[in-house]
Parts: C-alpha cells; sequence; structure tokens
C-alpha cells in the first residue's frame, strides 16, 4: 500500500489551469468521496503572477517558479498545462526523473515527443496520463487504452477540432462564406485570434498522431502526415454536398493498411446517414472501426476549461491510484511498431470535382475521356446553374487511387474549355 | 506483486460465451502482447455438451458442472455468461466467496442484486465488472466509473434496446407497421422470438437501473422505473413526428432531481438534430448530461456475440490487472445513497397528442378550454387528414406537470366529438 494522501501540483495556470482549480474547488470533496484515499492540490505553479492571482488560492500554494512544483519531494503527481514544446517537455521530463506521475493536455507536446516521454515514464516505474490532449472531455484516450484491449482497430474518423467544424456548421446552416463563419467563431471564443493551426488542419494532425499511436499500437509519425485545411471549401461546395445527401467536415483520418499506416488531415463530404455527419457546432467525435465491436463513436466537447479540467481530474485520480496502490505503470504503453506509412498518392478515395466549363460541344466527351484514359470511372456527374457562357459541372467519382486521379485532373484541366482551379473534395468511403 | 499468469473460467456457452472463446482464439496472443503479464482461458462449462463441443477447445477444459468452474482454485476470474437470475446470482456469490474476480454481462441480475454482490465483493476485496450489461460492445461503465470521476451527471438518456430501435428504424424508413418490422427484426435476427422483455422496455429497465446506480452514485431500483413499451406508437405517429421536425425512439431516461431520481422508458419524439435521432438500425447510444463535460455521447453496438465479446475480455483484462497488481479492489463502487424518487406523475415533460375529432363548430373550443383548465399550454395545433366526417388533430402542449397532462387529457377524452384512445409520446426536452 502506498500513500493515502497524494499531493497534486500543477504548472500553468491559463485558461485550461484556472479550469481545474475552479473544477477541484467544486468537486474535490465529491472526488474524495468516489476514491478510497486522498488527492490534494498542494502547489500551483505559473510565471505570471496575476493569473495565480486569479486563482483564489492560499497565497502559499502559488508559485510563479514551476520548479518548486516540478523538484518539491512532497508533490507526487504534476500536471502540466503551459503547453507548447518547451519548456513543457523538458518540464515533463524533469518531474518524471524527480519520481512524479504526470497528467498532461498537450497535444504538440505528446504528438511530437510522447514516445521518447512514455519511455522514460516507463524506465522510472511512472506513467503520464494525457486524456485531455485529444477531444477536450471526451472519454477516449481511456476507452482505446482499456476497453479496446482485446479488438483490433482499422480505422479511426476524428471530427477533432471544434474551430473548424464550428466553421463548417455555420456555412452549412446560416449560408456563411468561410470567412464570415471564422469571424463569427472567433467573436464567440471557439476560434483564437491566429486561428493558423485550425484552419490548417496542424491541430487535427497533433490530435490523429496520439489517437494512432494508442489505436493502432503503431507509430504515427506527425511528419507522415498528409495535412490539407479546410480554406479551399467554400458555401458552394457545402450546397451542392447536402444536394447529394452529404456535409462536409474536417476529418483526421488514420488507418492500419497492410502496407503501413495512412494517416491524413483534409475536409471530406461525409453521407448525411453517417453518426459523424450530426456532430455540429463545436462539438467533437471519434468513430472507430474495429473487428470486434465495428464501430463505435465518441461525442462530446472537445474543447472548453470545464470539460477539459473534469478529464485532467479523471487522469488525476487515475495516477494517484497507481501512487496509492503501487501499481507502478497502470497500463504499459508498450514499444510502438514501426509499420511504415502509406503516401497520399496510394490512398484510395472518392473524389467530388466541381469547376466551370465553356459550354460547347465536345467539351464533356474530352472531360470523359480524360478520365477514362487513367481508369477513373465516375458515378456522378451534374450539369448546374449557368453563369454567363459557363456551366457549372460537378462530378463525383468512384473509389480510385489518388495518383491516378491526380494524372486524371493535370489532363482535365489540360482542356482548354475548363477554367482553372477547380474545388476537389474528398468522400469518405 | 500478484501472479504472472492469470487463469481464466467461463460458466455458459452460448452465443455469447462461445462469442467469447473466438475472440480469445482470435486475439488471445494480441491481448497478451498488450499487458505485462498472461491471461488465459483454463475452462469452460455449460450443462449442455453440444454447446461445448461447438467450441473446439480441448475436451480437458470443459465440463458440464458449473462447480468445476466456481471451486477450482487454480481459476482466480469467473466470467458468467448464463443470463437470468438464479442459478447466475448464486454461482456469482460462489465464486466471490472461494475468492475470484467475476465478470458479468447479465443485465437482469445486476439490475436485481447487483448492489448486494458488489457488497460482497468489496467484504471479500474483489471486485465484479459489467461492462458488457449494458450497450453491449459500447465502452460506457468503465468511462462512467473513471472518466466521470469529477463530473456530475445530471441526466442520462439512453438508446439501449437495439430491437426496438431496428423497428422503429425500419417504421420510418420503410415505411412499415410495427407488427411488419418486428418480423424482419426476427427474420433478421435482431428480435428475439418472444421479443416481450424488449417490446415493453422491460430490458431497457434493467439497463437503465445499472447506468443510473453508476452515473448518479444513488440506489436506483427496478421497481421504481415507470416502463411503457412501444406498442402503442404507430407509422402515423413516425410521420406526423418527422413533419414537425422529429424521430421517434424508445428512450431510457435518468433524472437525478433535487426530489429523487426519476426513472422512465417510453417512447419519446427527439428532434432531428440531437445526436440520439441519428442513431439507426439495431445500434445503441447512451447520451450523457453533466455538469464540467456538458454533453457526451456514446455509441455503437448494443449487442451481438463480438462486440460484446470485445467487452466482456476487457473486463477480464481489467480484473486480471487487479490480481496481478495486488490492487484489491480497483475502483471502489461504494454504497449508494439513497434519495428515493420521483413519481412519474411530478416529472415535467411536453406531449404529442393525435386523436380524431367529429369535425363540428365548438370542438375546437371545448378542447382549449379543457386544456387551459388544467394550466396546459399548446405549443402546437395541428389539423390533419380527414376521414369521413372526422378529422384527425395532432397537438403538441408545452412543457406541464404529468398529472397535470392526465387531467387535462381525460377531460379532452371526455367531448363526445373526440373519439377514443388517442395516440400519446412524450417529447425529449
Amino acid at each position: 500500500m502506498g500513500k493515502e494522501c497524494i499531493r497534486v501540483g500543477l504548472v500553468g495556470a491559463g485558461t485550461i489551469g484556472k479550469g481545474v482549480v475552479d473544477l477541484y474547488k467544486r468537486n474535490g470533496d465529491l472526488i474524495n468521496d468516489r476514491i478510497d484515499f486522498a488527492v490534494t492540490l498542494a502547489k500551483v505553479a505559473d510565471q505570471d503572477h496575476k493569473r495565480l492571482q486569479a486563482l483564489d488560492l492560499d497565497e502559499k500554494m502559488l508559485s510563479t517558479d514551476a520548479a518548486e512544483v516540478l523538484d518539491d519531494p512532497e508533490i507526487d503527481i504534476v500536471i502540466e498545462l503551459i503547453g507548447g514544446i518547451e519548456p513543457a517537455r523538458s518540464f515533463i521530463a524533469q518531474a518524471l526523473e524527480n519520481g512524479k506521475y504526470v497528467v498532461t493536455a498537450n497535444k504538440d507536446m505528446m504528438a511530437r515527443h510522447g514516445q521518447e516521454l512514455l519511455a522514460l515514464a516507463r524506465e522510472k516505474n511512472l506513467n503520464i496520463f494525457y486524456e485531455a490532449s485529444v477531444g477536450g472531455g471526451i472519454p477516449l484516450i481511456r476507452p482505446l487504452k482499456h476497453s479496446l484491449v482485446a479488438d483490433r482497430v482499422s480505422r479511426v474518423l476524428g471530427i477533432v477540432n471544434g474551430t473548424t467544424n464550428y466553421i463548417f456548421t455555420r456555412m452549412a446552416q446560416d449560408d456563411l462564406s468561410l470567412e464570415d463563419a471564422l469571424s463569427e467563431a472567433q467573436r464567440l471564443g471557439f476560434a483564437e485570434a491566429d486561428p493558423t493551426n485550425d484552419i490548417e488542419g496542424l491541430d487535427a494532425a497533433y490530435k490523429l498522431v496520439i489517437m494512432a499511436n494508442l489505436a493502432f499500437g503503431k507509430k504515427a509519425d506527425f511528419d507522415q502526415v498528409h495535412i490539407e485545411g479546410i480554406k479551399g471549401v467554400t458555401y458552394e461546395d457545402i450546397a451542392y454536398a447536402r444536394e447529394i445527401g452529404y456535409t462536409i467536415k474536417l476529418l483526421a483520418i488514420g488507418e492500419d493498411l497492410p502496407e503501413g499506416l495512412a494517416l491524413r488531415i483534409h475536409p471530406a463530404l461525409v453521407p448525411m446517414e453517417h453518426p459523424l455527419a450530426s456532430v455540429l457546432n463545436e462539438l467533437n467525435a471519434v468513430f472507430i472501426e474495429s473487428e470486434a465491436a465495428k464501430e463505435l463513436m465518441f461525442y462530446g466537447p472537445g474543447a472548453g476549461p470545464m470539460p477539459t479540467a473534469a478529464a485532467i481530474l479523471s487522469d488525476v485520480v487515475e495516477a494517484a491510484r497507481c501512487i496509492r496502490f503501487n501499481v507502478s505503470n497502470g497500463v504499459v504503453e508498450g514499444e510502438l511498431q514501426d509499420t511504415g506509412f502509406v503516401p497520399i498518392g496510394a490512398v484510395e478515395c472518392r473524389f467530388y470535382l466541381r469547376f466551370l466549363v465553356e459550354d460547347r460541344a465536345g467539351v464533356f466527351a474530352s472531360l470523359a475521356n480524360a478520365f477514362a484514359d487513367e481508369g477513373v470511372s465516375l458515378d456522378m456527374v451534374i450539369q448546374k446553374r449557368r453563369v454567363g457562357n459557363l456551366a457549372e459541372v460537378v462530378l463525383v467519382t468512384h473509389e480510385v487511387r489518388e495518383e491516378a486521379f491526380h494524372r486524371a485532373l493535370s489532363k482535365v484541366t489540360g482542356i482548354t474549355a475548363i477554367k482553372p482551379n477547380p474545388s476537389i473534395i474528398r468522400l469518405l468511403g
């Protein structure tokens, strides 16, 4: 039997850190009623003294020096909430070196350096818990680790970025342009002042790497993720998608294929009847396809101080349980297999394509030939509204290897009657 | 440190039992790769020797006598899959008395006797795991126990019966009558030959009791669940519901109210944009409303041998981990608070009401007065198709206490121009 009272230190008192303190104040007694030992928030560090003061805690618990948490022998668990790679990575390593369990919500760092830090934790007979790093308040890491231990996950499909999901929802429901939807998201706090990481898909890619590591037990590398953001999607695409029974979502897709892992972030047409289609506004969901369970979905708030704090405190309880019962590592996350990656060109997909074409005889024939030459067969051809002497054409292909599609596409865009810069969006198959 | 190799015995080799054996054969090595100790299926008992032979296991592992599993000192974990109250309850008690951890998928028994058996497990420093008892392959019990430890659940909304969800889906999509949809469900194996427990809501009620105990930490009593089955819902109701933006689902609803727990099973109109509305066919989902996370949903297969087996084997790993690391109880589920129950009459709800009325002057006025007298205000009044000299009327009330609604209803049905036996369905608010 280990210690009866587990002491927790927090590094980083920003929005999420304050959320953790607030939820601990409100529900700390509840938590301690639910477990047969005690967890106490003992110390909080942040460089910014104003942030510390805003926590409304006993001054003796506060410090502007992270080392006062990381090196305090009385602290058993360190919650890292400063975000970014450094100094977060060094802080976590220091906490582990000092024999402390770690809880973090840091997706960038877990995606980039999670495996090296988890290896250090294993070496020290400790562990790192990171439920809040993907899907905010959605229980996801724990189910992937524990509930699917007897199952084989073949594909992970995630709506893991609230900003872009909010933008697509507003574009679809209120016929807004991407720019207007983004401004609204920023006004309501669903998008940051600099939304680059969200809009360009980097945030989703970090989360995909973390999920793929766990779901497949294989090494997922951030640099091997094919990343496309949402900039190319217009209101018209969303309207056409709806007409043919689809909605558009930014998806994080991880597949465990015989040739390796295929990892990608891109907007995709999702069939209306798919459970991911009804994930609206800033909400997130992860859909999992597996051998035994076949299909599972986990849905909820992907961000926000309270949901994220609930996930962090559930990790604190799990870490505390390890300490209390001397379980050492809890669940070991072993070395990941390295099976390599499938380049995007080798992935098979259906494509939606929208472009303007001069409305004259023979154009459709050249178009059809260009696709046929590369073995790309068409599932749907719709000629839509006319703009002057131009017709708008929407095509949907059958499943095709990306590189074949792009060869066909370069032939198609070479036809002079076809105007440049078509909209191209993949379909979820 | 406890034992390095954990031996598992299985009692009950029906469909689910065979699923567990099959999944263990297929993924046993995978499981043992993922954990740092070994789990072995050592013995299987079933009264029916034919069932045992169908497992295709070494004859030495098989027995027609459950005691050979329950009393074997070499067995560490007993999986109970015989279902029903007795002898399952006695078998589980016997396994606990003999110092074994228990894994079960038995919803009836956990709903009726779960608390007494969990108390026995606590006394013996053991535990019972029952992930598969609600929602089949959906990770649900484990997230409720662990992930929401810092949160307060206020409401649980479940589509937890696959048979009735399949029936409503077919009625809505293919304009089938309830009887035809049920026959189809039986033909496809989504409904049993005797579907009473499903159709009448008992199966959902068992699952609700288990969820409510865990989600609220309060004593839920099967006999306090208000249960209405799906028999009263017609194809017409589904069509009218769709017209006003709703779909119909059989819901298991548990609420933690200041006056006590309100527990009920009934069909309900669910807004099309609610995530539960897109749970189709035989699939299940549980939607959770809580203080911190606000809304969460867990979606997946509610039944079937493979999904259920995956849940059972994940419980086996959790039990094995307790034994391996001497964690004794793992997570303690303590004594539940007894806060009493809210009778259905005191619950507030919106109602949908459909009836035939003689189409003559003054009828609408008497109708409106009957509702007004009881303080029931109407949100929507639609006069629909005519059948001879009868008009079909659909009403939707604002939120109203059930007993007030029923007082108004008895006045309404007392109006001679109104034909008896209206359709009455609650709305999810």
